[in-house]
């Protein structure tokens, strides 16, 4: 047979690797079906014009790597049994038919900053000196912890300096080495709100800690019921806009919850993950600035920018700073260089801030957007929740069924969670949406919760 | 005071070198604070159930090195004047006086291609949708597993499928979850290279699992030694270019380490972390292509590109995937959704092949000139290592110590790393030096050796 091979084209430095490749793209592609026979070495070797050694030594490597089969007598053949198949093709584009995004976790998309990104990364890899490109400083780049320090003290309220500040792939990634840290120092449990964000709970668990639930109000965590608590090290909270109440932590709380940590000599983990949206008035500063010495401080650019940067920090009391970075180089968790170059950059140019000034006002359209078509399609329907952060939560009628709504809610495209409470209730995320679209999203949403409640 | 140390968990071959390390790793993160007194040597060693020299020599060895320090009458402490301190705190601009970086883990960072990257990252901020700025899969994003399904199988003959792949935030990362996922389904023990990189025993560690050293010769990992042992369920190579000793597997020991694993029915995790690189002949293919369902096949973009990418995968048996990336998800380990869908970019457009073929040729004149340089101020030392990778290694003089060697080295500005074997021997790395400076980074190292050689 004559074998079409290119091997101008093909890749490799020598004859012998452009001839290996060829073949290899060749069945690959399926170019060449499994069975084919190939042409002995001395037809190959002139119709190519290559020494016969050339592609003897490539049969034999293909050979080697399970490409090709030889057998005596029978020739060199493409590979059949347990040899090569093609990659299945990637179903990239089939995705869970979702036409209304209502995640409370995913802040608008479609608003990114994309401009202001690419300028910022650009920036970057002009100026960021060579060493830059190396494994990034386990505590975070320089520049970005510098960065945070300000930015934080600014609008949060928090009070550090730049080596307290660990910064993480997501806030998951940095809770791992908090509990880690927390369980090497002698912790054995943790509490954590009921209900509550699941990945706080999750992480702990992974790191070794037992995890204690205390319930919320609608003025936050219980402490009184925290206090009663014997042995726990450390209590997580989302004090600016709990998930999935929508609850804002009041402030004889917030009192409460300080001296129970003092008492303890206690550590108060505070995701204040969505704090940067306030519609009604100035947000809350963080606890942290309260006492810092007793508050681990986690934010994320998940909410304020995109989850796929994959940037978050958390603020820790000096202490647990070197085995959390000694824990980060071991697992190599150190977010990328240059998007931590281009966030640093981002915050000092202000752009950060502006984002957020414009996404305030999105959200805040979307909101009461959203509040509008419940009071239409759903009037009977009660919508909990301060007016803060990318989420309401509907107060279903105690004869729905939760995990029924939740069904024919996403069987109709909508993306969706529930509180998992002791009473009915879901939670519907405003912000990943766009604002024409609110009007359908909450009409299929409402057919949902009729259907939930009608008899089968 | 009662020291709690697990023996069975720290690395080395033998229990006096097992008892350093986890001295070592207790100080080093903490657990072992500066100014703790340490149990008597007599104390230690009937708790550890070993002879009383081996605790003793323990002791002086980490006298020696600075984390101890013993004093009359007061004992064995912690070191904390002048000895080992926790990592520092940052200072932004402060660096360790590197004058010449000779480590074998960092490639030519002058020479990343920030243009073609910058490219590739703007095309991508251009044209991804939406959607692909939220959180990434945690499998890795499609785009990237496909480009890299088949550029792996042209490099380096590895067989498989996007699906198989997972994408990491940097191979500790990936092994993480791998080592995770081997003692969910039930492994107790793996096999490491002696010597080796440090980060696979770590890692298997963390993840509780007990790591067995297996000698290393000049054709690789001894199988022999490995068939020998018990209840091994996986083992870690480095077949394309073994750290620190500079080996490349030979053929038949490649072939006995598959039969191995077959008999076994093990896994192979294959570390082919600077396998794109070979000067003399064209790259040997992956062992990975052999039996593509007995290996984890891991590779990064570290050292083609930068460590600061935080980029690598795994290439793995079907039935991994899954828990894999489940952990993946509960950790939040993905890395950036931007830098991913750059590299599929520049896989795609032939841009890394560009690079590889233009550090090929960078790094083989850097490798001439060391070789060179070597042979012109230490005529008497003997160099290994194939030609290929990042690094050669030196055999120093039996009379030489080999701490005393990096102690001066690093004292005069050369970032180095020892072999830490029997006999003494440094490691060069060559790829991040300029050209220009080699003479001179070599005049520096020969001096230390020379140093080291004189008695005091």
């Amino acid at each position: 047979m004559e074998l079409h091979l290119d091997l101008r084209h093909a890749l490799g430095t020598t004859l012998r690797a452009r001839l290996e490749n060829a073949l290899r793209d060749g069945i690959r592609t399926g170019l060449l079906a499994p069975g084919t026979r190939l042409p002995t070495s001395r037809a190959l070797c002139a119709q190519l014009g290559v020494s016969r050694g050339v592609v003897v030594d490539a049969y034999a490597q293909l050979t080697a790597e399970g490409y090709l089969s030889a057998r005596q007598g029978a020739g060199t053949t493409v590979a059949t049994k347990g040899g090569w198949r093609p990659p299945a093709p990637v179903r990239a584009a089939v995705q869970p038919a979702v036409r209304h995004d209502l995640s409370p976790f995913v802040p608008a998309l479609a608003a990114f900053p994309r401009g202001a990104w690419r300028a910022a990364l650009n920036r970057a890899l002009r100026t960021a000196p060579d060493d830059r490109l190396g494994l990034p400083d386990s505590t975070g780049m320089p520049e970005l912890r510098q960065a945070l320090a300000g930015y934080l003290a600014r609008s949060r309220g928090v009070r550090t300096a730049p080596d307290q500040i660990v910064v993480c792939n997501g806030l998951r990634q940095g809770l791992g080495l908090l509990w880690s840290a927390l369980s090497a120092d002698g912790t054995q449990r943790i509490a954590v709100e009921d209900p509550g964000w699941g990945g706080m709970a999750q992480t702990a668990v992974d790191a070794g800690l037992d995890v204690v639930p205390v319930p919320v109000d609608r003025h936050g965590l219980v402490v009184e019921q925290l206090a009663a608590l014997d042995d726990v090290g450390a209590v997580a909270v989302a004090p600016a806009h709990q998930y999935p109440t929508g609850a804002v932590m009041s402030p004889a709380r917030r009192a409460a919850l300080v001296a129970w940590a003092h008492d303890h000599d206690a550590l108060i983990v505070e995701d204040d993950y969505d704090a940067e949206y306030r519609y009604d008035r100035e947000p809350i500063g963080a606890i942290q600035g309260l006492a810092p010495q007793h508050i681990a401080y986690g934010g994320s650019a998940s909410k304020s920018l995109a989850p796929g940067l994959r940037l978050a920090w958390l603020v820790v009391p000096p202490q647990y700073v070197a085995s959390m970075t000694a824990l980060q180089r071991r697992r190599g968790g150190m977010p990328a260089a240059l998007e931590q170059l281009a966030l640093a950059d981002l915050i000092e140019r202000g752009e950060l801030d502006r984002h957020l000034r414009r996404q305030r006002r999105r959200y805040r359209r979307q909101r009461d957007a959203l509040l509008l078509a419940l009071s239409e399609h759903l009037p009977s329907v009660e919508v909990e929740g301060e007016a803060a952060g990318l989420f309401v939560v509907l107060r279903l009628p105690a004869e729905v069924s939760e995990p029924q709504v939740l069904e024919y809610a996403r069987a109709v495209g909508l993306a969706l969670d529930g509180v998992g409470a002791a009473e009915p209730a879901i939670v519907v995320g405003y912000a990943n949406l766009a604002e024409a679209a609110i009007g359908s999203a909450v009409d299929a949403l409402a057919a949902s919760v009729r259907a939930a409640a009608t008899p089968d």
